[in-house]
């Protein structure tokens, strides 16, 4: 998929995603760099999505939130424009899809606040480097995600359930994914839940909400982390009149190490 | 059972247990000071055995060893005499518990080595200060523990079993009590297994090896942590001709902090 980016890095990858050379997913685009989830509202939702954000931290890491009208994100990367430099978006407008462009400058407020959301992929990393499998990178498929019966805190007219991956782990490597991803608060940080998936109302693991299922063998336990589909379930289901976010898999690729996001 | 000993600092009850006026268990005595398990043996056998314990961590944290023939452990605490500062001690000659003394001041000799291995005392105050709820404890029974079909790592002599002990927590608790008791791996740190027991060889948890059974609800896991027992039944089983090892449940109260363990 990455092929035209591979080798080159977080920021050479914006250039040419920037140049229109490339429209595609960005798993191993800007190789030890975080990838941003986004979503763009104009203002007059952005401070409820914003407070929903900051009370829901595990599935709605903040990594940055831009200046309202304003395209840069200086915390994320000098040169972002977050008009061009997300592979391709999708602009929803009364909560349908309508579109799913390579950019949005055509479509950009002065009124508009970009959010950008931590990833898996940053947690992912750290556990593959630690020597663990994770079965649906092994098998080429999308993690499994699962609506819960799990309430998000809501804020405003921001309000749904907790949406969760699932990553199966035999216990000792479950108790060590939970010590690796509690260094990465910033993005989603130690999982919300393992081992008894009815607690969360999930009644079958091979039915995900979204992605693939993964087989969980009879030596493992699955383990639940929350997931950056949440704020995305959640603001298409409140339908605000205009929306804008990256489209599934092509992320905003950033200037920030994941090993800079570790807190210990 | 501590009466007469609450009040008083680490320094204080042991000076107490010193001059023969306290000779029962330590739950609670020294507050927030670490406690330690004892094994005391000859040289010839001390050295495969702390070979033993370095490859062992887990189940044998070991917090201090005596130089031999040497009664203190400044490390722990200026004053310390291992002779007479544990309320109660136990004597093994070829493997039998032949008496259960308040000192061994006449057992001493000059070819005794000590060691202090870490207790899950101390872990278990930070679950408790975070929160959680450790249902022996709430219950006022010991900690279910459980000899499990993993096998320690052998150094000379000495081989056996890792024996584990038990709390159950729901899911969310569980992975707080893996982050909590990662930040001290000188006490036993992390657990070793969570959720399926069948995995370490235990048929069943309402009949634990040592220690009294506590409920695991449906909504819980059992979360398996290494246990100070683990050297005990090791070194019990190997029958050195001469051993000596504290009574249960009464143990050396030392001048570190518990906090002062946490590694991070």
């Amino acid at each position: 998929m990455m092929g035209a980016l591979s080798g080159l890095s977080a920021r050479e990858a914006r250039q040419k995603i920037r140049n229109g050379d490339y429209a595609g997913e960005t798993a191993g685009v800007g190789p030890g760099m975080a990838q941003g989830n986004i979503a763009i509202l104009p203002a007059d939702w952005a401070e409820d999505f914003l407070r929903f954000c900051l009370r829901n931290p595990k599935p709605c890491p903040l990594l940055a939130v831009g200046e309202p009208g304003r395209a840069d994100l200086p915390a994320l990367g000098r040169d972002i424009d977050i008009r061009t430099d997300v592979p391709r978006y999708r602009v929803f407008r009364d909560g349908v899809a309508v579109e799913a462009p390579t950019d949005i400058l055509a479509h950009w407020r002065n009124d508009l606040v970009t959010f950008v959301l931590g990833c898996s992929f940053s947690f992912e990393l750290p556990l593959i480097e630690a020597g663990l499998s994770l079965r649906h990178i092994d098998r080429g498929t999308t993690v499994p995600m699962y609506r819960t019966s799990v309430a998000t805190e809501p804020a405003g007219r921001f309000r749904g359930p907790l949406v969760v991956s699932m990553r199966p782990f035999r216990p000792a490597d479950a108790i060590r994914a939970v010590q690796i991803t509690s260094r990465y608060p910033g993005v989603h940080g130690a999982p919300v839940h393992l081992g008894l998936p009815e607690a969360l109302g999930i009644a079958d693991l091979a039915t995900p909400d979204y992605g693939d299922p993964v087989e969980v063998k009879a030596d493992e336990l699955p383990v639940f982390w929350a997931c950056g589909v949440t704020p995305q379930a959640v603001v298409e289901a409140v339908k605000p009149p205009f929306f804008i976010s990256h489209y599934p898999g092509a992320m905003l690729v950033t200037d920030v190490p994941n090993a800079s996001l570790a807190v210990i």
